[in-house]
């Protein structure tokens, strides 16, 4: 695999922003579009009919393919295309993050970070080797003498996750047939924050190489936690028979309040500097998934090293971006980071 | 009642967009504002003193009537002003449906949609007979085996409302003087769906006969209900004689997950194509109120077939209905059909 | 102090809107900066690093002091440049209320609204004074007989805060070291509604002297209370030694019901009539802290007397800000009332 060399039989003049129909493509596209580039939708199937209700979301091109396995039959006519990929959750999620890594194509942001983000073990060296704190695992479930968490490895968008108070109900609940892990339960609330680090774009917290943007925060909606409390308490449902579930639905817009941002940037300066002495560094938009807790400390419970989906109520600017440029979204910063390394005639530092 | 006739005799070039001054008449000034409209906001009593401080909401001009019934009584001068009405649930509700399908006025949509929406057995017919999935109704009491939400008939704003979680817990807790429905309790986080229907705007998904667009979801937020949970659960404040209640007081601006689009816009689909059957369709925007469930599916639990106040977020646009227009809201999308279908003469299919 | 002296020596054509580098700050060096106006952030220490990652938010002109109470020995330095200071809720509680008061420098607002609301009993003669509905205060708690929430004195963003449901629970949960208030604990749901009053901004709901505004709603997010539901009830938790906490961590944007406008706007009159028999007025912006009832009624638990942190997700409008202009936020508001001023030659109306 030679990007170099792919990117020099490039027309750079007309690159095609491409990414797959979900997640956050609607924002892809409409931010690629407000920097005026070409856009390829791959799409597993015939062209989703929805795209015709968002003409600004909507993609110059739909690429069909069989799965999202089958993208990798199809390198070379998208490299006659131009085509730029840009990864999101559900791209590398089912296409797999091995198949991703091995896309022959250019690709926006640096594959190495997927190996650090899809093991829990090497996510957990990273962020904590930067010095965050994550929530404390416990191995030997007899010790759980506080809430903890229980997740199960794989598990897609929450499925199965289950919260115990202690041991017995941990044993009354888990599933022994799956792998897990448990993690102390850190009450609080829940920030998602938008990161942007861009190598070479001098608008933003200095870091020690590059720069770091702040561009949104917003809360996952999770079914069916987050409304189950109509219902009666964990415990009244329990007996019921109901175990709420933690499905990502939707995303809900949200400031934080102004001195934790201080932190907020240590934190994203201490992941990119980590992520750069690890493998090479982390480039373009990464997500922390946080809860603020009574003394008004971050615990960060996951990094996701791409664009999020939670990054979707701000299509057209946040409280956080509109000081940075009006109306600016993730989706168009990425495609300005692009813009930007064409000019400077640095793509190879942001494209693997 | 000639609603062509009427038409005929109007100065169309001078249309005055009507409504009530409530619920989203804001909005819907607004937006007609927009459009280049003249605006008629009809008050109840004295015009409402806070419009003077939203000058781009505030209408043109006021007329008070008495009562909402007494705005029958008024017809003859607001057709001399050329009034086109703008029905919102607020209207509806307290003019009362009969009322309202009887005015002599023109009206923005197709009043049919009002028998069908607003009898419970009719408004299932509608949308099970149109393939989406209802909360299942309970008609025995002695079959509660999970958790039910009773609802009281015409009860305004969920007043009354109440959650059992056994037959025992049901008698306790109803009022046997009211009718009621009881439907199973679906657990899962609520998005309210804002739609349009356009027989001719041809920017939207295609359907059938004419275009669909998604402007905008919200979650509505109730009291007491939606806080109760910082007391205790249903349960504990049961035991202390605290009965939650449903009563819509705002709105929360949201966004779904991009992956449940598509079956979205398939709902929508089936709901406008159902009701061209039944009644000759439904026109403009509506709301279809949903629970996603822990496999990501959809329930409708009720349509409301008109603007809904759960647009007032998105005055200035929503991260939807920016990939259309940037900065379009549901009143100016209203405004812009009214528009439309006066350029193409097709007021009557979209005016009843 | 003599504020009118004062301003008599500064250069009108070149004020610098100063603040403390917290709580709003971005928003109001923001919106200064889209008035034109040079801005100064007063930093405790080094200039705050993250300001770089907000070029549209970042001061002209960082001003660092050792300590909050620090300010008051460079107020020579500050007249020099022309500075008039926005208060905004951090720098007054931080620098403290007295030290404020005696702050000789030119503010935006009146400061002697600062004794009517730092002191829970004149805030209540304030507020109940002015007709708005407080939740009950129980003075002996023996006769806690429904649900309270427990407030100590003093205690920083609802730190000890708690709820009972009756004396017993009371009891052992009380901390009597500390002087506390015992009140009603309100069912309903939360609406923080942030108003604009003006002396001479006539674009606004009109007073006996003066113009009202509604510039946007909040919802407070706090830490731990808002999500303690996901892992079990108030009483669940307090059986394993959880306490929930009332401490505020970010903001949620909402819009109320439009018919609750109204009444909304009366509360808004009365409390700013009040102020104006009490102490010469309230001016510009200020926040009262609402709960809606089942009943849709309005009781009141709190008002703030200054710029909130709610505003801040509105940086670039709200759903009614944008009623009044499109993208004004509570910072912009503020600048365009003081270049209103100089341009009526009314500075010493809004500064004190």
């Amino acid at each position: 695999m030679d990007i170099k060399k792919i990117l020099e039989e490039y027309d750079l003049d007309n690159l095609a922003i491409t990414t797959v129909c979900s997640h956050s493509s609607l924002q892809i596209f409409n931010g690629a579009r407000k920097e005026g580039f070409y856009t390829i939708g791959i799409c597993i199937g015939s062209p989703p009919k929805f795209y015709d209700a968002f003409p600004l979301g909507k993609p110059d091109e739909f690429f069909p393919v069989k799965t999202y396995q089958d993208i990798s039959n199809h390198v070379k006519e998208l490299r006659e295309k131009n085509a730029i990929i840009i990864p999101h959750g559900s791209f590398v999620e089912y296409m797999g993050a091995k198949e991703f890594e091995n896309l022959n194509l250019p690709t926006f942001g640096n594959r190495q970070v997927l190996e650090w983000e899809s093991d829990r073990d090497k996510e957990r060296v990273w962020l904590e080797g930067a010095g965050l704190k994550m929530p404390e695992v416990i191995t030997n479930p007899k010790d759980i003498t506080k809430p903890v968490i229980v997740k199960y490895h794989g598990a897609k968008g929450g499925k199965g996750f289950f919260i115990a108070k202690d041991y017995h109900e941990f044993k009354r609940k888990v599933d022994e047939s799956q792998p897990y892990i448990i993690q102390v339960f850190v009450m609080g609330t829940r920030y998602y924050i938008h990161y942007f680090y861009s190598p070479f774009t001098s608008v933003g917290y200095p870091l020690k190489k590059g720069w770091l943007q702040l561009l949104s925060i917003d809360r996952r909606d999770e079914t069916t936690i987050d409304e189950a409390h109509r219902l009666g308490s964990m415990a009244e449902l329990e007996k019921i028979g109901i175990k709420p579930t933690f499905v990502v639905t939707g995303n809900i817009p949200m400031v934080i309040r102004e001195s934790l941002l201080p932190k907020a940037f240590e934190m994203g300066e201490k992941i990119v500097n980590r992520s750069q002495d690890l493998f090479g560094g982390i480039i373009g938009p990464f997500c922390l998934e946080t809860v603020v807790t009574e003394k008004l400390n971050f615990k960060v419970f996951e990094i996701s090293a791409r664009i999020v989906a939670g990054t979707n109520p701000y299509i057209s600017g946040s409280p956080y971006a509109d000081l940075i440029q009006v109306g600016l979204s993730t989706g168009q910063r990425i495609a300005q980071e692009i813009k930007t390394a064409i000019h400077k005639k640095r793509l190879l530092d942001i494209i693997t």
